[in-house]
Formats: C-alpha cells, sequence, structure tokens
C-alpha cells in the first residue's frame, strides 16, 4: 500500500482519513484536486505533501497545454500558490514547489510538462533515499546497548513520508538490528494518525507496538517505560525549533522531566533556514469539528468552542539531537545547524 | 438531569456512557445492577460511585427480606464485597460500604433496610454539603485578582459528585463571583468525560468553556493561556500523592514546567490515611477496547496491543495545594495531612 503513485498522466492518492477501515484511492486528475487532498489531510506527512504538490503541478502542465505561451506562465503560478496555501505548516511543501519552479518558467508548456515530471520523480525517489540515510543515521545513533522501548507521535511512516519513514524509518531499522524491544505510539488527537496508521504500519511490518492513548505517556515515563521518544516534524526553523504535530511539545516537556532523550528525525526538505526561530513559524488551525468528532460522530456538544492548533513548537533546548538524511545534529542550535546547512560535517555523523 | 436518585424503593441511575448523544435512565432493582453499573462506568466520579453503593447495600437488603437472620448478615457481606470490587481505585467506594455496615450488622433484615437507606441518604446529602463546601474554599484560596483561565482535566460536576462538583465546583463559583474568564476542558481519552460531561455541564451552566484535546494543554501553558490547573482525585494517600483520571500525572508535570499552580478538589471521603502513598495505590487497568473505538467504532487495529491504565498518581510534590471541604491544605504532605485528619485548623481556611 503506497501513499502516492504517478500512472497514465494521473497521481494516484490513497485516501488515509479512511484508514485503516477502507482502503481508498482518488485519481486526482488536475491540480486542484490534488490541493483538496492535501487540504483534507487525505495525504498528509510533511515529505508525502512535497511530492503530492510536485505532481500536483505536473498535473497544473498537462491542464494548460492548449494555452498560449504568454498565459501558460500565469496560469503554472497560480496553480502553485493554490497549492502552497493548502497547508501553512509543512515546509516541505514551499520547498518542492519552489524547487519545481524553474522547470516551467520560461518553457513551452509542452517542454515544462516532461521537465516538471521528470523533477517531481526525482523529488519522490530523493525522498526515499532521504528516509535510508536518516534510518541509518538514527540507528548508528541510537542501536547502543539493550533495546529500546521508543515512544513515538502522530504518523512518520511509509504514508506520510513515501519512503521507509523518517522516526518511523529509524524504528524499523533498529527492529531490524536487534535493538528495539517495544514502540509504543501516541494516538494522536484529533486525527488520531498514532492509532489509525503507525500502528497499522507497524503491525503489518512485525515490528512490536503498544498504542496508548496521548495522555498516557506522562505515566508510562514515570514508571520507567520508555527509553527514548522520536517523532518527525514538519518544519526546522534555523536554531533547530522544531514544529510537529500537536503534542509534541508537551511529550519533549515530559521527557526533559524524566531525564529521556527526545529526537527529531527529519530530511534536510524539512529545515526551513529562512525562519530564524519557531516564533516565525506560522501554526496552522484547523476547523474545531476534528476536535468534537471522531470517526464522523459527535463526541462533544455540537456548539461546543474548540481550539485545534495542528501544530506546536518545541524549542531546540528541549531536543537532545536531530536525526537527518545529510548526518545527526546533536544539541541543534544556531550554530551547528549552519555548518549542518554548508554541508561541514565535522565529527563523522555529527553536526 | 441527575445521575442518581431513590424512588419506590429502587436505584435509578443515569447511565452516563451514552452521554451527551443520549439520556437513558436505568432502574436498578438489585445490587448487581448496581455493580455493572458502576463497572461500566454508568454511573462514575469517585463521590457518586460511593453515594451509588450505598445505595445499591439498601437494594441487598430488601433483596434480602425473606432470608433467615442467619443468612442475611452473610447475604449482605457478600454484597458489599461484589460492590467493592467493581473499581478499585476510587475509595469513596469503599468509604461507602464501611460507613454501611454498621447499619445492617446484627440487625433483621426489617431494621437493616430502614437504616441503611436512611444512611444512605445522608451520605448522599452530605455529598451535595461537601461539594458546596469545597466550591466555598477553592473560591476563597483562588479567586484574588483578574479573572482566570483555569485548565480541568476529566468531570468533576454534578454528573461524578451527585452535588455541584469537587473542582467543576470551584470553577463555577469563581465564575458566578466574577473571577473566571475560561475553562479549557482535556476531552480526556479514552472515555471522553471532558468532551461529553464537562463540556455538557458547563455549557448548560452557562460557563465559559474551550474544549481541548489532551495533548494540546502543554501547548496552551506555552502560550501564556493558562492560570491555573484544577483537578478532582479518586485517592489520597495520607501524604498528599493523588490517584486521578490517567493525563492528571501529565498535567501536573507540565504545570510545574511552566509554573503554573496545580490544584486538587476532593472531599474528607476521597482521603485514604490507610495508604502511605501513591506507590500503595492499585491503579485500575481497563479493557483495551476502551482505547481501540470510539463511540462503538474502532478508530485503530483489532488486534493491536493497547496499555489502559485508567488512573495516574500525582505526587504530592507537583500539588500546590488540596481544596477540600474541611479546608485547604498547602504545599500536602504527611504532617499537614495529620493534623488535617484530626480537624486542628492551624491557619483559617488552611493547613
Amino acid at each position: 500500500m503506497k501513499p502516492l503513485f504517478w500512472q497514465d498522466n494521473r497521481l494516484v492518492l490513497l485516501d488515509q482519513t479512511h484508514l485503516p477501515a477502507k482502503e481508498t484511492y482518488v485519481v486526482c486528475t488536475n491540480h486542484r484536486m490534488v490541493g483538496d487532498m492535501i487540504r483534507k489531510l487525505g495525504v498528509r506527512g510533511a515529505p508525502a505533501i512535497g511530492a503530492a504538490a510536485a505532481y500536483g503541478l505536473v498535473l497544473a502542465a498537462l491542464e494548460a497545454q492548449d494555452l498560449p505561451e504568454s498565459e501558460f506562465q500565469g496560469f503554472m503560478d497560480s496553480a502553485a500558490r493554490e497549492l502552497g496555501e493548502t497547508r501553512p505548516t509543512a515546509v516541505n511543501l514551499f520547498w518542492a514547489l519552489q524547487r519545481m519552479a524553474p522547470y516551467y518558467r520560461g518553457k513551452t508548456p509542452q517542454a515544462a510538462a516532461a521537465a516538471l515530471l521528470a523533477a517531481a520523480v526525482r523529488i519522490h525517489e530523493e525522498n526515499d533515499e532521504s528516509c535510508r540515510a536518516i534510518a541509518g543515521n538514527g540507528c548508528a545513533l541510537l542501536s547502543r546497548g539493550r533495546p529500546l522501548r521508543i515512544l513515538t507521535h502522530c504518523n512518520t511512516g511509509p504514508m506520510g513520508t513515501v519512503g521507509e519513514g523518517t522516526a518511523l524509518g529509524v524504528i524499523a531499522r533498529l527492529w531490524e538490528s536487534g535493538s528495539l524491544e517495544m514502540t509504543y505510539a501516541c494516538e494522536t488527537r484529533p486525527l488520531l494518525q498514532g492509532a489509525r496508521l503507525t500502528a497499522y504500519e507497524l503491525m503489518a511490518a512485525h515490528i512490536p507496538v503498544t498504542l496508548i492513548t496521548d495522555n498516557m505517556a506522562a505515566w508510562l515515563m514515570a514508571q520507567g517505560n520508555i527509553d527514548a521518544v522520536i517523532v518527525g516534524a514538519d518544519r526546522i526553523a534555523a536554531n533547530g525549533d522544531t514544529a510537529n504535530k500537536i503534542g509534541t511539545y508537551g511529550l519533549a516537556v515530559l521527557a526533559r522531566y524524566h531525564e529521556i532523550p527526545f529526537y527529531v528525525a527529519a530530511p534536510f526538505s524539512t529545515f526551513d533556514f529562512t525562519s530564524a526561530s519557531g516564533e516565525e513559524i506560522l501554526v496552522e488551525e484547523r476547523d474545531g469539528d476534528e476536535v468534537r468528532r471522531v470517526a464522523g460522530q459527535y463526541i462533544a456538544p455540537k456548539e461546543v468552542p474548540v481550539r485545534n492548533p495542528a501544530f506546536d513548537i518545541t524549542p531546540r533546548a528541549l531536543i537532545t539531537a536531530i536525526i537527518s538524511d545529510r548526518g545527526n545534529i546533536e544539541s541543534p542550535g544556531k550554530e551547528n545547524l549552519e555548518r549542518f546547512r554548508e554541508g561541514k560535517v565535522s565529527d563523522g555523523y555529527f553536526y
């Protein structure tokens, strides 16, 4: 089961909102359909969103094959803008759209379509390579001594990354190398990506998993059941502050209190060096019915006011290390992230 | 809408598992029905469980009116044991059963039934008085300066207390006195008492409430949106360690990290002076399907292993004060709890 694939000039997206109950595929024939799927979280996870948006631009070029060249650029720019407005926090979205722009700017519709498709396929393939590198780097950092009991949040597996996963890729690699005892998956309210996707993916891969509600994490830590926390990221600022699924920040505080290491696993494309710190990251606030309803049923009064921030920001000081495809960054901060950006490896894997 | 009432020699219980969608009443004609309702959380909240169990013993005596006196005592003792085995953590259950015992021991079935009913009604009424006292003491402690934004967990209102509430009673009194700006109610997975009951009760009382998922609390604290946390309790050990709904301990750690005061509100009947500390409190582990399912629907793979502790223990060091019907206990510990137990008021309201 793949989150997305390109077939016969269409982007086929697995609608993840119905998983694991139903396996529904949506065949996107234009970029608006892709945008709608990103917006409603049919496709989700920062790296997967980036890949989907890249293919979305290919669809836009195919839609515009008959436009005069004078209108083509405007059409493509506005398609890119529409795709960019679907989710405000995941930086891979903007990164992918920016990377795609040179392949249609100044080109004919025909030349652009071919170039964009090649670029989208490259982003897709790179996601896969990034995940493999992250898994290797994470395993090198963590597999020391006895098998670990690892807590994770949200979904960072194949479904969210178009690869073997970021945090979940590390967990899978630890399992393969005999260094994992148990994965504790937080269910991740409101949209339950942990319960629906992470539990599902780990069970399918025969990796030990125990599902908990988000509010049980602290108690498991207090009981000595957790050795490390690993999460993914939607955007990492230039100083290491990390935006990730709501609930991540609380886990980082709890990990610090219980003296448990806290790791973020993310590819280079998730770093946003234009945001100096987490304060500059916009946190998406989503529809309140995501909180009021579960599986389509209201579990609260329909009129009750709610808050529904989709993400929170974990300050760099609470992060033990960032595990990345280009190496690991221990105690992340402005200086070592700058060296990381420039690719100056200073100490083997570590920046 | 009341959680329970006695009518025509039957105990009528509101089945809270269906709230707020459906208002279903169960007419209990024997003590086993009461036990089943407690076990399945049809009636819940430590004080309400105590009152329900007390009436359960009245029903047991009525069932046994035709038994010879020699068998009556054995029947009643076994009914008390059955009721006591329904929930292991809420101490009010055992407290109520112990208080009821003298009213059937050594009595004829006829005399016992009348005496037990009078005692159950007294427990019921005392719950009401306790809640009023807690609300007054909490308000005296907290209503200083500007209106507060208070975070609470689970349900501690009329539905769980057979009175105006413990933590929620304090919140209601603060609102009446102009000292409340907003209540943030954690939804309280797995059984969503915050979303189903607290949001409902506060809206019905026209008290401002905003519902959040449990994992949003940390982020709201970091954003400066929370002035205080108030929760109820299922059992308070002799040193102040407090068992309460799963998720409470995490909130206490987060409150400490963000320098936000953390209060526990509970009646004298929730104190268990026979448990020296939280380590002696048994934490109930409930059925895994409570985590795997929401509103009857599976939200996770059916076979996924889960943990489902119903409670956690908050160490006394994380509790700013316990608000009680007999006064407030600041920085609770063995010494001031002992004075509290003996009723030695040392400093006005405070022990």
